[in-house]
C-alpha cells in the first residue's frame, strides 16, 4: 500500500521570503561574491560588509521606494518566528516537496535560526525605476541569485514573481533586468516568465576614471 | 577694423540647468510628447500631466535619491531670477556664442520667463541605481532631450556632465543609461563622452497583462 492521496510524499522544504534587515549583510555579502565567482568577474568586486551596509541601509532607503533586497530563507521545518521588519511587506511561504533533501556544504555558514534549522538561499536587490511614456515607477531588478545546492527548484522564479507581485500591488508598470545575451536558459526562462528581450537596446555606462574625470570638469 | 579680440563675436546665449519643479510638468510633458514623435512611439506614450506630476513630485521623491529632472533653460539675456530650489544643487549657467540667433518655432509654448526671455530647451531624467559589485548607488538616465532647434550645440553634453559631475560629488560609482544599437551617431557621441557600450547584455522587461497576472498569481 503507498501512502494516502492526500499525503504528498518526499521531503518538504519550507521556503520564506522576507525583507533583509542590516543583520543579514554578512550573508548577502558572500552571496554577492559567489555571483562574482559565478560570473567570472570577481576582480570587479570590491564590496565589503562596511560598503554594504552604509550604503543599503542608510537612512534614505525605504523599502520599494529605494533600493531593497528580498532574502529567501529555507528550513526542513515550518516557520515559527514572526519577521514582519516592515508594514509595507507581509513575508511569502511556500511548501516544496523534494526526492531528496538538499545537502547544504555551507549549511553552517548561511544559518539565520540555528534552533529551527533556517538557512539563506538566496536574495533579490531591486529598486524604482522609471518610464516617461508610462508615468509610472517600475522597479529594476539588479541582482538575482539562487546558492548553488538551491538552484533547479522554482525559487529563482519564486523571488522574481514575489517582485513582480509587489510592482503590480503598489500599480507600478514594468520590472525589468538585464541578461547576457549568451546565456540562453536564463533567456528562455525569463520568456517563460512572461518577460520580452529588448534585443536592439545597448547599455551605456560611464564609470572609473572617465566618470571621475567630470568630477574636475568645469 | 574688426570686435576687438577678447570680445566673443556672435550671439551670446545664456544656458542654464537647474531642478524641475511641479509647475514645469506642462513643458515637461511636452517634451516627452516630442520625444516620442521623434522615436515614432506616440502609440506607448501615455503620460499626462496629472500622472507625471502625481508620480515624479510626491512627497517620496527626494532630488537625487529618488526620480530627478534637470530642465535645460536658455534666454539671450544673463539670468537674474534665483532659482535655487532645493539647497542640494546650484544651478550651472554657461554662455555659448552662436553664429546665428536660434529661430525657435514654439518659443511661446515654452516660455518659462518672459521678462527675461526665458525658455526650455530640454531636461534630463535621472535616478538612482546601484551596483553590488562597486557597494555604491549610481545614477540611470531615463531620458536626456534637447528640443529640436537647439540641438547640435552642445546642449545634450552638458547635460549629461552635470549628472555625471552630481554622481562624482555623491560618491557614486557609474552613470548609466540605454541606446538603440543602430544609433551610431548617439553610440558616437556617448563614446566620445567616455562611455562604454555594454554589446553583451540584454534588456529584459515585464510589462502590461504579463506583469498584472503576477497580482492575480498564487
Amino acid at each position: 500500500m503507498g501512502p494516502p492521496e492526500d499525503s504528498p510524499v518526499g521531503h518538504p522544504m519550507f521556503a520564506r521570503i522576507r525583507l533583509a534587515t542590516p543583520s543579514d549583510v554578512p550573508h548577502i555579502h558572500k552571496m554577492i561574491h559567489q555571483m562574482a565567482v559565478f560570473e567570472r568577474l570577481t576582480h570587479l568586486c570590491s564590496a565589503t560588509e562596511n560598503s554594504l551596509s552604509s550604503t543599503l541601509f542608510s537612512p534614505t532607503t525605504k523599502p520599494f521606494h529605494s533600493f531593497t533586497i528580498f532574502l529567501l530563507e529555507v528550513s526542513p521545518n515550518p516557520f515559527t518566528d514572526s519577521v514582519i521588519t516592515d508594514p509595507s511587506f507581509t513575508p511569502v511561504v511556500k511548501v516544496v516537496h523534494l526526492d531528496l533533501p538538499i545537502d547544504d556544504p555551507e549549511k553552517e555558514t548561511f544559518t539565520t535560526n540555528a534552533v529551527n534549522d533556517v538557512s539563506v538561499a538566496g536574495f533579490v536587490l531591486f529598486f524604482p525605476n522609471y518610464s516617461t511614456f508610462l508615468a509610472k515607477p517600475g522597479f529594476y531588478i539588479e541582482d538575482l541569485f539562487v546558492r548553488d545546492c538551491f538552484r533547479r527548484k522554482g525559487f529563482g522564479k519564486m523571488l522574481l514573481s514575489t517582485v513582480a507581485k509587489q510592482a503590480v500591488k503598489m500599480g507600478y508598470g514594468r520590472v525589468e533586468w538585464v541578461v547576457l545575451d549568451w546565456n540562453v536558459n536564463a533567456i528562455k526562462f525569463y520568456e517563460e516568465m512572461g518577460a520580452k528581450i529588448l534585443h536592439e537596446w545597448r547599455v551605456c555606462r560611464l564609470t572609473g576614471d572617465a566618470l571621475e574625470a567630470y568630477g574636475i570638469a568645469d
